[in-house]
């Protein structure tokens, strides 16, 4: 096991009518507050009124920054600073999926800055206070909820950067899987993609490192978002399921199982953010794209027996003789969940060809630079991981 | 999944070479600190000197409680409370197994308050602050370096009693597997017995409940410190058994497998806390001899599912046609695995007759009154429990 350091002070509040207590426990953080919400799915579910009643009920004033849509784009960032800082905003509270509660971290980091916000995703400036975050996540698959991080798209520039702080874990977040309910089924299998490769990336990290611990966290929740994504697809008004995939995508990218494995870079979250900065496809499925080639990828550069491990452990693959083989076997396993879950498996599902390769590489090594990530992921690499995508 | 809320924030600074770091970690927390250790382990392995130098290098002044036994006593709270109000102490550092992070938490808490600390483990009253705690553990076993409790023996009324407070995580634990490399074969057996039955306690949660996130959580755990312990056993100076096995049983209580579970009393640390305090024999020997037993009644009381589930998940239990034929081998499968760290597995193993279990059951359930815990623990269940545990 590496050295690590693990602190994820974000408190949870998980559960049915949890949102009865928001004002309550919200008020802490002050009597203005900035609702950041979607285009329209928090309107339909019913989970908007109820959230804007429960503030007004407490006292609090509520200014809004509204329409954050995928892949959300910077203008709305410094759109909600403006009010941040105009209307002398007290607390942000995130009403959506991951993209809002990414943009209310934006915008609660750059209301406390004199610099543009951008430059802490290029990383030339630091996060070093933010106001309080709330977040109420209504779909299970960033993970956001409980973590630092924040993924912003710069839509001038094309690209699409992610950038993390201790001060931008929430404050609270509240997990209500009956916000679920509504999700269509291609974003509930495009979420599950997502939670599944946050514990994959950190999971292939390296030839032959001893994480026990971390494995069987991965593994274990690996198995649980895989069968409870299918569940969740086949009911979506069932309460245990959808429960169970919004708490294991929570604890996917909170800092459980990445702790102790060692540095690692994300590489299939930074080749995907270049693919949907440039091409507008979900996040979830332009990983789902990405994923089988690039465990092909490291079973060819690392060995097999990683890949080989996920197998027998996670997609019930037995009884073949060798690891070459049993990697094999589990990388066409997962290309079969994918299949059910109605997901691409390759760029060319995605319509990305061939020629692409060199513009998406471009983009992704920029962010690469930014990530201060090692030269592992060059342009040739990246190249190379995207012709077993294709 | 029942609902919960769950937040953790003590920061874990986990590897090798980690307490070069401690006094410039801990100056936020003052400049007078209260070292609480235990009898000698600390001084033998090295780790009394490596602290009591960094802090001394980073200005602090250091104040003792030491001598801290196994079943830490009331009279030893008592004195380091004495201490820390006298000496005007800024913040409290922990060095050794469960019951000196303990003593240290009660400590903390007793030097904020006017009243007994006693009174807070009978449920009279409530801690409202404490001082900081830093907790540097050098057993794999209680997870008190984790979380909000701690356990002490009035060695006068011969009750061991439980209590907790948000207000008693540690700001931050320094986890050094190397510490861990002098535990003698028969404590890091205890140990992996404890983080096991932290464990086991929620996921036998009654009859049917769903909640596969954490069963995954819970048996992944459970795998690797059956494992690990075993390891650390035959290699005690392994440094990747001891990171393993110290990480997961942090893991094990952190309040992680806990979370979603619903309601439930930890029966057989309530039982085996009398054991202790009655007959002085060691926490985890005393969990031994009643895991068997206590897994044997939930079989009966709650049907043979669960326990079938952890023989299969955990035990390498396959094939059995029934769940009640699966159940009695998952339960001899895990007195296997006692057998193989040389641990109890009965109260006859620990030389207590049937003669006792009157005695151990109304002290048992002085405390499930205290614990404000349902009439399921009544004196007649204590009573058929122990029978079972014989």
């Amino acid at each position: 096991m590496e050295n690590f350091e693990f602190c994820n002070p974000t408190r949870i509040v998980f559960g049915k009518d949890i949102l009865e207590s928001l004002g309550k426990e919200t008020e802490t953080y002050g009597q203005r507050c900035l609702l950041v919400t979607g285009r329209s799915s928090a309107k339909k579910s019913g989970a908007y009124d109820r959230v804007k009643k429960g503030l007004q009920d407490s006292g609090i004033t509520v200014f809004e920054l509204t329409g954050i849509q995928s892949n959300p784009v910077l203008s709305k960032v410094h759109k909600g600073i403006e009010i941040a800082k105009k209307e002398k905003i007290s607390f942000i509270i995130a009403l959506g999926g991951g993209s809002v509660m990414d943009t209310g971290k934006a915008v609660a980091a750059g209301a406390k800055m004199n610099k543009d916000i951008w430059q802490v995703f290029e990383g030339r400036e630091e996060v070093t206070e933010a106001l309080p975050v709330v977040c109420i996540p209504t779909l299970a698959a960033s993970g956001s909820e409980m973590n630092g991080f924040m993924v912003i798209t710069n839509e001038e520039s094309g690209y699409k950067l992610a950038a993390g702080s201790p001060h931008l874990y929430p404050k609270v977040s509240f997990l209500d899987p009956e916000l679920t309910f509504t999700v269509p089924g291609d974003y509930t299998a495009y979420g599950g993609v997502d939670a599944v490769c946050h514990l994959l990336e950190p999971y292939f990290n390296g030839p032959d490192p001893y994480t026990p611990v971390q494995d069987e966290l991965a593994e274990g929740l690996v198995r649980t978002i895989m069968s409870e994504t299918k569940g969740c697809m086949r009911n979506p008004r069932d309460y245990e399921h959808r429960a169970a995939l919004m708490w294991a995508a929570t604890l996917a990218l909170n800092g459980l199982t990445r702790a102790g494995v060692g540095n690692h870079p994300f590489p299939i979250h930074l080749i995907e953010h270049s693919i949907s900065a440039i091409y507008q496809v979900a996040h979830g499925a332009g990983l789902a794209a990405l994923l089988p080639g690039w465990m092909r990828w490291k079973a060819s550069k690392d060995g097999p027996q990683k890949v080989a491990q996920l197998g027998q452990k996670c997609l019930g693959c037995h009884g073949e003789r060798t690891d070459k083989e049993a990697a094999i076997k589990a990388v066409e396993a997962f290309e079969d969940w994918l299949s059910e879950i109605e997901c691409p498996k390759s760029l060319s599902d995605l319509d990305i060809s061939r020629d692409e390769h060199k513009k998406i590489a471009q983009n992704a090594l920029f962010q690469s630079k930014i990530w201060d990530i090692d030269d592992t992921y060059n342009l040739d690499t990246i190249m190379e991981i995207l012709s077993f995508c294709q």
